[in-house]
């Protein structure tokens, strides 16, 4: 007998435990039912085809559709909507191009992934007002602002996305503001004094961001868009709403799933969900923080391809344990590279450490060699025990290869000793002799 | 009574013990012998000098004199040598501009560095027949390329040193060629493999290397020098030979310490050499390697320095010990940057693991982000258990970084799983979601 895998969503991790399947079991029926025409999509893309750097929407693809259906001989089913599931029948109902249909499965994986999480103001739903998540949104946008006399555009909100998209705006010709809820931009990202450079960097670099206003309501006036927030209003040919992402959860609530603090479904290390041959992957899953050993949401693209490996290995048979995320995060806005890795000291705190942390800014490359520039560097550790808890980092790429490197030491629980011994390589055309990282385990080592 | 420490070296080594010496105990009386003139030297940056990056040879001293002086309070005696030691009655004698002295020690740290290895050839000592290990000798170098009529030049060996010497006088206009012993360059650092790879990128580049060459003499012809090879016989203005440095070791077979298979002294986790009170860190010391947790000789800037830290606290009595180092080194030549950290294949299989190895070429950045590149990438591991042994990667910096990341994971013992599961960031500017170490750890773990 066949062994039948429902797939639900074609993205990073549906379409990597599918692959794995079929790799390790070519004899498994794989179905993937995603809901949109598109798979395999690269989401973190999406500004950069609202710049111009990309051309066609099909190039957020990392794979044509085709590929997985005639390479790896996977069943997908683009335009499908799941729209029942009996955990214990084992069957699903769906709805595509065709119509209804049903599917008996034996292992069923959840990827579905997660959403624009937009306030509720009124007027979010007026025309022109956008928002950013998945491909058809970038689509559209795309459309409306080339085609359109649109050359105002304010954004709500300063996290990736926000500062991202207000880049690629900059790039077309646009005029862009963006007043945000937060008091700094990356508040997830990064402690408020990381947050405070990153803002003077940002606003030398000519982009307005005014802080700690919300936002209360949209409003059409004429042909354009009146934005009314806490401190001030704006008036502009369109408004994109950037206020983060929350994971989807319908499929979680339907199902009784355990589900975390954030809504998203709790997995143990093999990706399996409190229910029997239900498995679950990527943005809509919580996963262990390699640091607290805690479950967290990190909705990040290059796990949610791991996690979805694993899931994949695991239905398949072969035995494959995720170790957990250290919620890694990069972006770049305007030249500048923002990274950081593990705990930040608010959630450091929040997790009973007694966060110490060491701020370092230090040349890049000896000042004789070209290209030397400088990195701001923040590592933060734990007194009590010198775990290393996380770091943030602020310059040009290799401020996020230094994050990298911390991330490492967090998977391994690596201690200040480590930071500061771990054997980076020196040229002068590379790094300087006493590189960011190792200063800042020198000024860790002194204090615990 | 005042403890008093002698330094033999002002290098990165001794400089950074003796600072860190003053620094913990302040009351130490910390002498100095450096028997050039120059102090704090880095001895990285000579190829950047003669290629005009760097004006004066000032500029090669990390810190002046002074600032050791004056600011540290290290009685740093510059054109000083250590004649004669006495370890049982702790004396020793020295030799200055003032004449020579005497000094008795309660502790002695030798950090009297390396030199140039120079092959024993016929012609070597000849007028026009430079090396480059020492400030001095970069001086010499450049008054003699900068004043002479000097346009032809053949440098001996594609180490380091060769390489990043023929990137620089190409920069000043030079015509280079390097006859070099060695079938590939940078054979300490690559496998055969990549440095065949490398070759032919490096040929590309403009780069004329003639392998698998040993130098067999030197002669004067006119004004010029002729350079017989076991193939060749060039004609040049000046030649420069880069074929290696070798540890200094006379004053280790004075005391009779205990040394290791290059010659360089060896020393215990706290610095410590075989005799009592005498410690040795720097250029000439051998310390554990964290892979093989054998001795190795890793005569690298960043690990003399922490070599130097390391034996400064414990001389002044707060212990820390050293965890060995990975071998990380790394250089870059006409923009292309090569590193390497761990065991190559060769040395894997001389310490006797069963090396297994992932071979990764892979895009820097999305295709349609500018500045996307290319990485090679090969990470070595055991097969029996696992164990990460090593890596080379040859690209832009990220090759370099990717390497540290790699070193970090050596540090700490890390397994391939750990290789794979590392969560480094993603975002289209700085990365592709399945970076080339995550691909490298994917193929290893398929395969043990």
């Amino acid at each position: 007998m066949t062994v039948k895998v429902a797939v639900i969503g074609a993205g990073p991790a549906g379409l990597a435990a599918a692959s794995r399947i079929k790799k390790l079991r070519p004899d498994y029926h794989v179905v993937v039912f995603e809901k949109t025409r598109w798979a395999s999509f690269a989401l973190c893309g999406t500004p950069y085809y609202i710049g111009g750097l990309i051309d066609k929407p099909e190039k957020l693809m990392h794979y044509p559709p085709r590929f997985f259906i005639e390479k790896r001989g996977i069943d997908l089913r683009l335009i499908h909507r799941v729209i029942y599931i009996d955990p214990d029948k084992k069957i699903l109902e769906y709805e595509g191009p065709g119509g209804t249909g049903r599917y008996e499965w034996d292992v069923l994986l959840i990827a579905s992934g997660a959403r624009a999480d937009l306030p509720d103001v009124p007027g979010i739903d007026l025309q022109g007002v956008y928002k950013l998540h998945h491909i058809d949104d970038a689509v559209l946008l795309r459309e409306k602002i080339e085609g359109e006399n649109v050359k105002d555009i304010v954004i709500i909100g300063s996290g990736y996305i926000g500062l991202e998209l207000a880049e690629n705006l900059q790039r077309i010709g646009k005029r862009v503001i963006i007043p945000t809820r937060s008091k700094y931009p990356l508040t997830k990202l990064l402690d408020p004094d990381m947050g405070e450079k990153l803002a003077n960097i940002l606003r030398e670099k000519g982009l307005v961001i005014n802080y700690d206003e919300s936002l209360e309501e949209i409003k059409r006036k004429n042909d354009r868009l009146e934005i009314v927030t806490s401190k001030n209003t704006y008036t502009a040919d369109a408004v994109i709403v950037a206020t983060g992402i929350k994971p989807n959860t319908e499929i979680a609530e339907a199902l009784g799933l355990r589900t975390g603090n954030s809504g998203a479904i709790i997995v143990d290390s093999m990706m399996k969900t409190s229910r029997p041959d239900i498995y679950a992957a990527g943005d809509n899953v919580e996963v262990k923080h390699v640091v607290t050993d805690k479950y967290t949401w990190a909705p990040f693209a290059q796990e949610a391809n791991k996690e979805g490996y694993v899931a994949g290995s695991n239905i398949a048979g072969k035995t494959i344990l995720f170790p957990g995320v250290a919620g890694t995060s990069v972006t770049s806005v305007k030249g500048v590279v923002i990274a950081g890795t593990g705990l930040t000291m608010k959630e450091a705190y929040r997790h009973g450490f007694k966060p110490i942390a060491a701020y370092v800014e230090a040349r890049t490359k000896p000042a004789y060699m070209p290209g030397s520039g400088k990195v701001l560097l923040k590592v933060i550790a734990d007194k009590k025990t010198g775990l290393l808890l996380g770091a943030q980092a602020i310059g040009g790429e290799d401020a996020y290869w230094r994050i990298n490197v911390v991330a490492a030491l967090l998977h391994k629980r690596g201690v200040v000793e480590d930071l500061f011994f771990t054997d980076l390589g020196y040229a002068p055309p590379v790094n300087t002799v006493w590189d960011a990282l190792v200063i800042a385990g020198r000024i860790l080592l002194r204090n615990w």
